[in-house]
């Protein structure tokens, strides 16, 4: 079974690696981008057959190690 | 209009990162994980209204700034 997780800073948090890329974006000529937002993507391959057992280790995962909560919001995907 | 990109390594690619990943899941106790890749998304907030004229667009910026096509493989959702 395979999970996605997609983490990303919490929108009140400030992204200046975002603001990196907008900005090399906008120096390419890419002057249509009104804002960027960057984070991590962790493709996991679980040994897990029951899909609502493999999204509650997942979350288990997320809040343990893959992200800081404090900044980071996460969302799961299970396929 | 709002625009998704998730960045991975090509699956040929080691991916030291998802192995550290992995090795610090099992430390948890997280044992029934078989592998873990790591990589990148990148949301953009765009201007583009029409979507055809908004992929094609993001296509460039992933061809010529975002991914390195080399090793890295890109995917693209418009929403």
């Amino acid at each position: 079974m395979k999970a996605r997780v997609t983490i990303m800073l919490k929108d009140g948090v400030l992204d200046p690696q975002g603001e990196a890329i907008r900005h090399a974006l906008a120096g390419l000529g890419h002057k249509g981008v009104a804002g960027v937002r960057q984070g991590k993507v962790i493709e996991l391959d679980l040994d897990a057959t029951d899909a609502e057992a493999a999204r509650s280790e997942v979350t288990r995962m997320c809040e343990g190690l893959l992200a800081n909560t404090v900044i980071e919001k996460y969302s799961i995907e299970i396929a």
